[in-house]
C-alpha cells in the first residue's frame, strides 16, 4: 500500500514533501539559519520562564496569547499593540492562516517568483488558486510590472518577500505601494529577513496606518535564532486579527511556545546582538564572489545568492565533498549559502575556490 | 474597519471563533481537561528534557519528530512502529492535515452529530464539504443507520469519534467495522478519549492491520493532562504518514514540543496515574445524577452529559452563578461536565442541586 493507492487528493499525487536534506555535515549553511547558539543567560531565562509552566500543563494555553502578542508589538514598535499582531507556530502556519480566511477554494494569489517556495505550497493546501508572476532575470521586480500583474490576473492575495528570499534583495518601496493601491485584495509582505536589511531599507510596518488590507509578516526563527522554537507572526489591522481567529485551531500555540518566545523576547537584545556580525560576513561573502567573477545579488538578508558560472547541481555536490552544506533552490546556474560565523565563511570560500 | 470590511471568505462572514469562554472560576469543568497539576517528578523531567533543547534553539527541528513518534508507537502498542505514527499540535492540527490530504475542495467529509464540533470546523477551514449525518436521539448509533448515510453521501472521509464527545459513550465495535466495509475514503476514528473508557471498550487500534484507510486519532491533552503541551498524534498505515508529510507545514513541531512531550511519555505511568481516580469521579457524577433522575449518557470518558430538565442556558448561568463552570454545548436540555477531583465533583454535585 502506497500513497498513490489512498484516495489522496488529485493535485497532490506524484508530489514530494516540502524540506531542504536534513544531512549531518560539519558546516551547515542550507536553511538561513542563525549560526550562534544561545548564550547562557537567555537559555537560562527561556529555561525559567517555560519551567513556570510545566505545573500547570494540564490546563490548556491562552487561547489568544494575550502577553506574547504584547511583547511582540512592543519589540516591533510603530505604534503597534497587541490588536495588530497575531502569533503562530512559525511564519508558515501564520501565511497559512491568512489564506485559509481570505483565500481558499475559488480564490487565487499571486507571487513574483522566484520567491519563497512555500507560498505557493500553502496555496496549494488550502485549495487556493496560485499565480506564479515572475520578477524580471536579474530578480529586480518594478511597479509597472507589479501593478500590470495585479490588473491581469485581479488576485484575492499577494505575497510579496522584502528582503526576498531566495535572492536576498529587499524590495524597492515604491513596489510595496503601487500593489497597495492596485491590488483588490490582501497583500501579505513576507518579511522574515527584515533584521539583517542594509540600512536604510523601509519596513513595510510604516505602511500599515494607511493600508488596511496591508499584513506584515515576521518570524523569530532568523534574527532572534529561535527557529527550534517555532514562533511566526505578523502585524496588520485589527480587523485582520480578527479574522484570522475564524479559522485558527483552539489553542494553536502551546503554553511552552509562549513562555519561551516571550522570553526569548524579552532577551531581545541578547539574541539580535548576532545580526551585526552575520551582515559582516553576508556581506564579505558579496564582495569576496564578486572578487572572483561571481554573479551575485544585493543582499538584505542572512543569506547570498551567487551565480555559479555552470550547472548548479554540480556545484553543491561539490561544495558538499569539502563538507559545506548549501542550497540548491532550482535556479538554473544560482546556488544559495547562509551567512553564519566567520569559521563557516572560511569554509565556504574556500570550498568555493574548487567552482572555478 | 471591521471583518466585514475586509475581503474575508464569505463562508467565514457572521461567524464567531471556537472556544468556551476562558473566565476566572473556581471550579472549571468546562474542557475536559486533566484537573491534576503534574506531579513535582515530571515537572523536573520535562524541565530538563526542555532544558537540554535550549542552547541549539537556533536550528530548525527534527522535521519528522522521529523520536517522538517512535515513543508514541511505544505507547500505543499493537505491534505500532515510527511508521504507523504521526504527531502535530494537537489533535487539531493532525485531523486538518488529513483533511488537507484526502479532503479540500471539491471533497466531502461527513460526521454523525451530536459530535466533537472542531470537525466541522476543521473541514470549513479546509474547503471540505461537511455533510451532518445525526445520531438517534438518545445519541446512539447503530450500524445499519451509519451504513445508509455513507451509500446516500458517498463521503471521502468519515469522522467517527468514541468515545463521542460531547455524549461521552464509545461506538459499538460493528458500527467501526460497518463503516469501514462501506466507505470508499478515509475513515477517522477520534479516540480523544481513549484512556478513559470502561472496561472491555475495544480500540480501532484493533483494526488497524485489515483496514489501509483507518485513521485512529488520540490526543495528549485529556489523560496525560498536557493539554498546555499540545500533542496530538494519529495511528495508521505508512502510507497515511507518508501523505500527511505533503501537506504538513515544514518544522510544525518545536524542538521544545518534541522534547517534552517524549519526557510525558516516558513519564506516562506517573500522569496516566490520575485515569483512574477522574473515572471514579466520573461514575459517581452519573450515579448520583441519576439517583436524582437526570437523564444521563452513559460515559467512556473523562466527562459526563446531563439532561437538566429545562432550559440548559439558564441551568448554566445557575451553576456559573455559584462558581462552577461547566459547558454548554447547544444541545437543548443538556450539559457536559468534566469530572475532576473529587473536590470539584463536590463543587458540582452540590450546585447542580439547585437545578431541582
Amino acid at each position: 500500500m502506497r500513497i498513490d493507492d489512498l484516495p489522496i487528493r488529485d493535485d497532490l499525487r506524484g508530489q514530494t514533501p516540502y524540506g531542504a536534506p536534513q544531512l549531518d555535515v560539519a558546516v551547515r549553511l542550507n536553511t538561513n539559519e542563525n549560526s550562534y547558539a544561545l548564550p547562557d543567560d537567555v537559555v537560562e531565562a527561556i529555561g525559567k520562564a517555560m519551567q513556570a509552566e510545566l505545573r500547570d500543563l494540564n490546563r490548556y494555553p491562552d487561547r489568544d496569547a494575550i502577553a506574547l502578542r504584547t511583547a511582540l508589538a512592543d519589540y516591533l514598535g510603530h505604534g503597534l499593540t497587541v490588536a495588530n499582531v497575531w502569533a503562530a507556530n512559525g511564519s508558515n502556519e501564520v501565511q497559512q492562516q491568512l489564506l485559509q480566511a481570505f483565500g481558499g477554494p475559488g480564490r487565487s494569489a499571486l507571487g513574483f517568483g522566484p520567491s519563497y517556495s512555500m507560498h505557493p505550497l500553502l496555496a496549494l493546501g488550502t485549495g487556493t488558486r496560485w499565480i506564479g508572476a515572475l520578477r524580471d532575470p536579474d530578480f529586480s521586480l518594478n511597479p509597472d510590472k507589479a501593478v500590470a500583474a495585479l490588473e491581469e490576473h485581479d488576485p484575492d492575495l499577494v505575497f510579496l518577500c522584502s528582503p526576498n528570499n531566495p535572492t536576498g534583495t529587499a524590495l524597492d518601496p515604491d513596489v510595496i505601494t503601487a500593489v497597495l493601491e492596485a491590488a483588490r485584495g490582501m497583500v501579505i509582505v513576507d518579511e522574515a529577513y527584515a533584521e539583517f536589511a542594509r540600512e536604510g531599507t523601509l519596513s513595510a510596518l510604516t505602511l500599515l496606518p494607511e493600508h488596511p488590507r496591508l499584513v506584515v509578516s515576521r518570524t523569530m526563527s532568523k534574527a532572534f535564532g529561535f527557529a527550534g522554537g517555532r514562533l511566526g507572526y505578523f502585524a496588520a489591522g485589527p480587523a485582520v486579527v480578527d479574522a484570522v481567529q475564524l479559522v485558527r485551531l483552539p489553542y494553536h500555540l502551546s503554553s511552552l511556545t509562549q513562555a519561551a518566545a516571550r522570553a526569548a523576547v524579552a532577551q531581545r537584545d541578547a539574541l539580535l546582538a548576532t545580526v551585526e556580525a552575520i551582515k559582516e560576513q553576508r556581506d564579505r561573502i558579496v564582495s569576496t564572489l564578486r572578487e572572483r567573477g561571481h554573479r551575485v545579488a544585493d543582499s538584505d538578508a542572512n543569506f547570498v545568492l551567487f551565480g555559479v558560472g555552470g550547472d548548479q547541481k554540480i556545484a553543491w555536490q561539490r561544495l558538499l565533498d569539502q563538507g559545506v552544506l548549501i542550497r540548491d533552490v532550482g535556479l538554473a546556474g544560482w546556488l544559495r549559502v547562509t551567512a553564519g560565523t566567520p569559521a563557516e565563511t572560511d569554509a565556504f570560500l574556500q570550498a568555493t575556490e574548487a567552482l572555478k
